[in-house]
């Protein structure tokens, strides 16, 4: 297994398209992702209850075998009602039509600001465009990553290559966006960031359920605002270009997949609206897992310990203050709150009490700790082997400032 | 019923004082609340589970007729293990040695940053001197109103006086703060918002389930960063030095105490962190009304719709995204979301569409109306007849920057 440098249409029989259609002023803002060949897949939705029209027309069609996703950025339509809907439906339509496809083979996908109706003129003119400009290679990665962004600064992509028993080599690729209203909470069947996953694997049935166990360690263990969004979706699309035996239960390779998508969530979180540091939580000691994550997403969703994060502030009192709000079990005087690795790693709370005190050497070496771009936090509960990990970002004035100009 | 510019000490029987006992380093940081007489009352406390340890003091002792209240700000006393116990223990009895009471009748709470031990001998000090300038009237109001701030601007205070039926003329007042780590929901009997309030009105048993009442419609409904504090405490206290009769189920009382607590609520809010606008959302039509309580909450906990208000920007699709996530039932075609009151009310949302075209006449109205310092927001969820209000503020630069250097 290997990490590659490579993007969406590096697994055999994929090709991409990112053009312009005029959603946004200059920018790529329509993505096409398209199979040379039938696929299997698995796809996860938002749970929140006000989904966007895309997200309730990809649920009431029930296919998760996309042979190819057409993906708008600039307008969520999401809040949009029927209107909504049928334009979800046309964009699945009109690309079914520019490939020569069946619609139950299109996924449509959209996201930008929540509550206008899609450009549909357009939007029909730019399928015609991005169905023509379809190719393989870096270019064409490069484009349709870029078509599918807002806020984000940066394009997200990952690859790995899995060597099989019988010497079949199977890619697995993906992008993604994500910058803000990032807390998602996917589930399969019923995933604002978006990401998309391709492979030249074969699969003999649907994998949803590993998929969700993907999904569960990398897209939903991250948290840019606590807002979930209206869009959410993480597609994977398998369509056996490769050859080769079936890798429905192959660790190796979904060990792959969840490699690919961990890189894409951890590039999401960097990236996050106003972001200046990246922050990895390991929670251990928990009761369980599930309560390990309970705990790691409360405390990367905490405003209060993510501007201490910003402003390099040791302030260990509110990671507890939001472990305590978790729901999350603990012995406080287990509890073990450290930062960094290996030999620099620095005790905060421990053995029941505070660590460091005010203005102490410790104290010093931990605000340097925090003032750099990566920030590994351990938290230990005290009370089991249940552990996750959880990745955010730091609350800084740019974040603000995105936010309060956001449709200006 | 009427309002009255009065506060702690309006009640008959009450006193007050405000000191400088040294650990802030230069404004008042330690206030003492007495009672001539014996009272009754009700106290509720924060539901994180990460309590400080006044507040595990309090909840340890059982006894909710509280005579003296001493409140430090400055140091939580949060998180301090095994000694923070001891020392909550130690300001309750050195206050009742100062005021020659039984260590039971004292009341302790603590306010300002976690993990730090208490300066005890500055607080021994500090509660000698307190006790010696205990006095009635507007400026000892004032100076224990002070000295329980931290990062507040202004001071909040709020009173009121009722007639009873006899001619007897009770008053209730209040004092509170809270400014960050507000996302109150305290239980009696298990409340960092700090609210004191005093009336000398007679009661016959405690009054646990109004003073609930009261919370849950008052501290309970505001938010300004989702961080429930580890010191939320609020104190109903009765002392009966008005004589007539027992107000124990007097809905006009109880009308007062709540107005009394709202108004002290909304003050909290807007002094929230870096707030520069109020905002008032009510939420009817809902299923019940902890479904709308559940929807307002949640709303104005959302940073993405507080970073559009603080933009002045009619961005409805946050909050009908964040009502999404919320967990209350709605009917998205009966849904209405509207700003302002009266003759300025625009819709921003009916129908099961948006209704204000970008750039159009109408966003700009909804936008100068966003300008003001007060927003006002309906949210009809178009599915019963439940219905609450939530109070919150915005999410400026400000409070980034206060949040980012709080130790510092």
């Amino acid at each position: 297994m290997k990490k590659i440098n490579g993007g969406i249409t590096t697994p055999l029989g994929w090709m991409a398209s990112g053009v312009h259609c005029g959603i946004k002023r200059e920018r790529l803002d329509l993505a096409l992702l398209y199979s040379e060949r039938p696929t299997m897949g698995a796809v996860a939705y938002t749970q929140n209850r006000m989904r966007a029209a895309p997200v309730e027309y990809m649920v009431a069609r029930k296919n998760n075998d996309i042979r190819a996703f057409i993906i708008n950025s600039g307008n969520a339509n999401a809040i949009t009602g029927r209107q909504g809907f049928e334009d979800a439906q046309k964009m699945a339509e009109l690309t079914a039509e520019a490939l020569k496809l069946d619609v139950s083979e299109i996924g449509v996908s959209s996201t930008g600001i929540i509550g206008r109706f899609l450009p549909m003129d357009k939007i029909s003119t730019g399928i015609t465009k991005a169905a023509r400009e379809l190719a393989r290679g870096r270019k064409a990665d490069h484009r349709a990553a870029q078509a599918i962004l807002t806020t984000d600064k940066v394009i997200k992509e990952a690859a790995m290559q899995v060597k099989l028993k019988d010497g079949t080599v199977v890619t697995v690729a993906g992008m993604a966006k994500g910058s803000g209203m990032i807390s998602p909470s996917m589930r399969v069947q019923h995933a604002t960031t978006l990401s998309f996953i391709t492979t030249d694997a074969t699969f003999t049935s649907p994998p949803e359920e590993r998929w969700q166990e993907v999904i569960d360690n990398s897209f939903n263990v991250i948290n840019v605002d606590g807002d979930q969004s209206t869009n959410d979706i993480s597609a994977f699309m398998a369509n056996g270009a490769s050859g080769g035996p079936p890798v429905d239960d192959n660790d190796k390779f979904w060990k792959a997949v969840t490699k690919v998508a961990q890189s894409l969530a951890k590039q999401v979180v960097t990236d996050g609206e106003g972001a200046t540091k990246l922050i990895e939580l390991k929670v251990i000691g928990a009761k369980d897992s599930a309560d390990a994550r309970r705990a790691g997403r409360w405390i990367i969703s905490s405003s209060l310990v993510k501007t201490a994060i910003f402003g390099a502030d040791p302030n260990f009192g509110r990671v507890l203050a939001a472990l305590g709000n978790s729901g999350a079990d603990f012995d406080i005087n287990r509890v073990r709150l450290t930062i960094g690795t290996g030999d620099k790693t620095i005790a905060l709370f421990e053995n029941g009490r505070p660590q460091l005190a005010p203005c102490s050497e410790g104290e010093l070496a931990a605000r340097k700790l925090l003032s750099n771009r990566r920030i590994i936090m351990t938290l230990d509960l005290g009370v089991g082997k249940g552990k996750a990990e959880a990745w955010g970002c730091d609350l800084s004035y740019e974040y603000v400032k995105i936010n309060a100009e956001y449709t200006t």
